[in-house]
């Protein structure tokens, strides 16, 4: 049996680092058969945390505060080798020689994002824009590899919000002739992926449903006194009971009633909104506030899909990923609330729940060398598809 | 005869726009010839200014005072959309369609630079970083043409200093089998590309010399209560006198007495070293205190050639661009210390002295589409030869 590094394909590395700033996930994954329908096999994934003093600047920076552009210059370059470090730690482990990968793809560290222009009436108008820290150009210099980087300005700049990317890697590694799929990812926010059965790319939709873990999250540091991050395995919630009132009110949020596509972030289900279900429950246990989020989570993507997917294609299976998969009350929740739909995790497909946003911008870098489109203007708004990212190209003399 | 459009060649506009925050400077050339000795012919050039309100944002941020991370996103979105609709401008003038460009090549506006880590000992060390605002990607989306634009960082990744970038494309356009030549910029500083006779490629050397424009500059405007921004024609300094002990102070920076290869800047030349000359020559004229500083750049670019240049190869030419080409007075006294060597103006061989920066970053992105490298090791410290800037590809669905 030929080793794992002599079969065909194409090696490369994706690297992106959340909203939690947490650090750089970095996935080494082989590319292999048509572009239409490309193979994914993920060799290795590994997160690598951030420094505690650049994770406090960048909490720092995202949080709004003012630096100079000396200070900030300085941190994209900090962050450029430290991703192109990664890469090079990543493949060492794996055995994988750096010349063997054929690109990497990196998302950057978004320090800000507007997708769409706002103000205007009577105050300054802005116009959409996205900012990523981690100069590609070291990642590319540092490890001799052609690294494609900055994918959202592209969509932007043909009047897309940047956002979302993955569907169309949802599209490339799920689309089936006969099983309507949708793409769940849980992450802070919830987000879907409609691909209908024997579906083209042109019929693909993608929009968030609402929170994901973010209100979880919040209320279980709360809880804990941040001793926790999050609720392992959904066992608070389980112990939990659902307040009716305090999850009515949560379900009142206009943003649920907003006609896809549409997007949502710490605008809508941050701070704020948690601070209102603190007051809303305070006779209540905390235990049970949790439980409310939990099923708040499940509602809106189960709402989501009644509404706005199933009375248009049917959803024959629901594959599951991001943090909130392992979340085993919410998703025994989600597959009891839709009872005829196979519900799936991602690694049953070879992709772990949270590896394939790392894997998606390996994918994306390989199509825009190839000259092929990244974005679905369906999805992101843009006027056209476009071959998404900056590339720099490795030079080897 | 054929009309310029349907000459062979290919079109590509530079951009560019410098430390002075003016605009953005846009040339239309055609590139023929081959990549080792290319033919440039420039169609049109311009300065599109920017509006003042922008411009005063750009000078508090080159100044180094504080933004968020959401106003710089914004100018750098802002600034990409200018410099694209500064190429449609350009292009409309001289009825070249967009869709006829072979590429754009974007230099963009530096807000900071350092070639090189500082600090260390005792305080925090900082890493070698640059950064170039003015958002590519909404070049190529708006203009359709694939874009190259951030040249430095790649240089960087390896090592380099990221500048200075012109030397390869002095040499490009200036090497000459029989004659030795100096490619002179006088902008801020004055630096120069050292060409030898039938130099190859690996032979070339480039540094600053010392003071461009930058002394005289900030002395006339206080000469002039800001009126006047620079010394036209050199008329102020053709009416005084030097002050031999105030040029002979001035000739005592260590700056000029370093090794090549070496550049400077405003920590050099700037404000502090403006007030050592205005304390130095307190009891002078105006006119007398800005025709030392005339002197002074003089000086300093004939003493370089005569230290690090003439004792290793012969110059039969200096070959002139920058603001500082247009000083008649300057030009004068150049000519009059180095009376064996011809004094040409740059845009003798078609390049106007203003134009050449936006001119080489055009010819530097058709060489990056080449996949050849644009940088010159010997020049810039950098370990080896990079294909230099970022891709956007443009996307024609």
């Amino acid at each position: 049996m030929p080793s794992a590094g002599k079969r065909g394909g194409r090696l490369a590395v994706g690297l992106i680092s959340g909203t939690s700033l947490d650090g750089i996930d970095a996935a080494l994954v082989r590319i292999s058969g048509q572009a239409g329908r490309p193979r994914v096999d993920l060799l290795a994934f590994h997160t690598f945390p951030y420094p505690a003093r650049l994770r406090r600047q960048l909490l720092q920076l995202a949080g709004g505060e003012a630096v100079s552009t000396a200070a900030l210059s300085e941190i994209n370059f900090r962050l450029g080798a430290l991703f192109g470090r990664a890469v090079e730690r990543l493949c060492r482990r794996q055995r994988v020689k750096l010349s063997s990968l054929h690109c990497i793809g990196s998302h950057g560290q978004t320090v800000f994002h507007q997708g769409r222009p706002s103000g205007g009436r009577k105050g300054p108008r802005h116009p959409a824009s996205t900012l990523q820290l981690g100069e590609p150009s070291l990642i590319a210099a540092r490890c001799g590899v052609t690294t494609v980087a900055d994918f959202r300005p592209t969509d932007m700049g043909l009047g897309g919000q940047g956002a979302p990317l993955v569907p169309l890697v949802d599209y490339l590694l799920f689309a089936h002739a006969r099983l309507g799929t949708v793409a769940l990812n849980i992450g802070g926010i919830a987000n879907i992926t409609v691909i209908p059965r024997g579906g083209r790319q042109e019929d693909v939709v993608g929009f968030d449903t609402g929170p994901g873990n973010m209100v979880i999250d919040a209320l279980v540091r709360r809880h804990t006194r941040g001793k926790q991050n999050f609720d392992r395995n959904g066992r608070i919630a389980s112990h939990g009971f659902v307040i009716p009132q305090v999850l009515k009110k949560c379900l009142s949020h206009s943003f649920l009633r907003l006609r896809p596509p549409k997007s949502a972030g710490r605008e809508q289900f941050g701070a704020d909104f948690v601070g209102k279900i603190l007051r809303a429950g305070a006779s209540h246990r905390s235990q049970d506030l949790i439980a409310t989020a939990t099923e708040l989570t499940v509602v809106t993507i189960v709402e989501a899909l009644k509404r706005f997917v199933l009375p248009r294609t049917p959803v024959d299976r629901l594959i599951v990923s991001g943090g909130g998969a392992h979340n085993r009350h919410l998703m025994r929740r989600l597959g009891e609330m839709l009872p005829g739909t196979r519900l799936q995790q991602s690694h049953e497909f070879g992709i772990p729940e949270d590896a394939k946003e790392a894997i998606a911008f390996a994918l994306l870098a390989e199509r825009t060398l190839k000259g092929l489109p990244g974005n679905l203007p369906a999805v992101t708004g843009a006027t056209r598809p476009a071959i998404l990212g900056k590339v720099i190209y490795a030079s080897r003399y």
